[in-house]
């Protein structure tokens, strides 16, 4: 659920007045997204996206997010453009929370991940990574490799309660992960969560790209990996090779993956297990009762990490 | 939060080929409604509301909202016309539920209600029950005064958790209210939840009414006290006698009340509260943690049933 900060009708007039983007025709609630509340906004003029940034996100570094957006929609990537107010400035303050409104993408996020989307997923991921080479700053992830064993310690407490041996099973794993992590591989601007719920389609073809919140400057390939994990294994916890034969296809037709980069997958893809399973059973452990968001299940993301654990080479994915 | 739901792609193109409203342009949870899974539907044509209908609504009688929905849009009341598919249905299945596509309503609903909200509400809740009169049907009130002893059987167990007392304090009113209920004042269809989440406006004027799945054949000015409950209090629970002047003065001018209606007006909303009250407190003991919705505190309506239980006549809500 994705409205965690209501917003005034006059409160939201005011703002609006700061832009040239026409009249308020209509407002509605997204349900989609955890992190921030979104809510669709239509003017006169055309809709738009209006996000009221909540305490997930690191606030320091949304200009950061939303210089990036804007350099990567104005080299090529479909992703929302933030729209910036009469005053030039992007970033502004609404409801006790930072603000801002991005231009609004047609599309539909598919529910249900099939071959025909893994193609142009990775080739918009290449896309994405070739686009963002311009974009001078950088940004630290937060939730890369030298953050997972500080999200083990603060919710190891409780991973027995969700599967007795999982305590043992992540802590065993994650120090053989990060002796073994690549540092020679290509480095950029990643997105880190191109989840199935943050690309759309539209007509057969990828029509967009949405939430940069957790982009950063780190391994490209990292990403793949991300998307590997997100989008090629099954319901029943099966790996699709011909998913990730498409996947990987699309990227390297856009961007072809160093050998290195090939060769680090099976780990790459431990790790970007490992950081979905760490965020998730963070999420259990530390979630009250009754609160808004659902938790989901982290061991939909141990069973991937117990994949890659058993992987030898990129062949297994694909490659 | 108000997608329970979730419908494939391919799932929801099969459903769509069934209309001819065109092709899809985008599809996005909406964030609004606790009763059912609603979605922001655009397609080449125009913009509608796709809803799933999940168990909190009585399924039998969806053939009675739809037709209702159908006769006010098409007597002058701005509110949801349903659309009907090729077949020339409009209740339909979609991903294991009944479901239903309605047309799209600019406007934004009032997040704060302000004075000038309040006359042309009544005005329009005026309107819907003089539009109502032609549609023959009537659907019981399920949630009127004979469902409220059963409500509170259910939920007084947990009552005093809820506030010390409560339990009791409900008891005490409850056969109260039931024995000073009035029975020979006119009945049509009304809303029965019009809050000011179903409410739009747009350029200061009223642009719709959504969300008939409460709606029933009952004492019409209940209708107009479950208003005066959900748009004449402020946040510190007092009474506005303004908002409720301006409420009852819009009211009039489209339908005058009887004198025997403005007379039950105390008890009419003793009632309104007491009904909203139970449904909280059902909701806040029988919602599990965790659960995806967000409960209500049901003492913001034991508040406004002690203001109720205290006041004398008409003129007390500014009648």
């Amino acid at each position: 659920m994705a409205v965690f900060t209501e917003v005034t009708d006059d409160a939201l007039a005011a703002f609006l007045d700061e832009y040239d983007i026409g009249g308020m025709v209509a407002f509605r609630g997204i349900a989609e997204g955890v992190q921030n509340s979104n809510y669709s906004l239509r003017t006169t003029e055309a809709d738009f996206i209006l996000t009221l940034y909540e305490e997930r996100v690191d606030l320091d570094d949304l200009p950061w997010f939303i210089g990036l957006m804007e350099h990567l929609a104005q080299h090529g990537v479909t992703c929302p453009l933030p729209v910036r107010g009469r005053d030039g400035v992007a970033l502004r303050h609404l409801a006790g929370r930072k603000a801002a409104i991005t231009t609004f993408l047609p599309g539909v996020w598919p529910r249900r991940v099939r071959q025909e989307h893994c193609a142009p997923l990775g080739a918009a991921l290449a896309q994405l990574h070739i686009a963002g080479q311009g974009y001078a700053a950088s940004r630290h992830n937060s939730l890369g490799p030298d953050g997972w064993g500080p999200l083990l310690a603060k919710s190891i407490g409780g991973a027995d309660e969700v599967n007795p041996g999982l305590g043992d099973e992540l802590s065993t794993a994650l120090p053989k992960i990060l002796a073994a992590w690549p540092t020679n591989l290509p480095v950029g601007h990643i997105h880190a969560d191109l989840f199935p719920d943050n690309v759309f389609f539209l007509g057969g073809q990828l029509s967009g790209l949405i939430d940069f919140y957790f982009a950063a400057t780190d391994l490209l390939a990292y990403d793949v990996a991300v998307c590997l994990n997100a989008w090629c294994f099954e319901a029943d916890g099966s790996f699709n090779i011909t998913k990730g034969q498409a996947l990987l296809g699309g990227y390297n037709r856009v961007r072809q993956m160093q050998k290195a980069e090939l060769a680090a997958l099976p780990v790459l893809c431990q790790g970007a297990a490992m950081r979905f399973a760490l965020t998730r059973l963070y999420d259990w452990v530390n979630t009250p009762p009754g609160a808004f968001v659902t938790r989901k299940d982290p061991m939909d993301y141990v069973r991937r990490l117990r994949f890659h654990l058993h992987a030898n080479s990129e062949t297994d994915y694909g490659g």
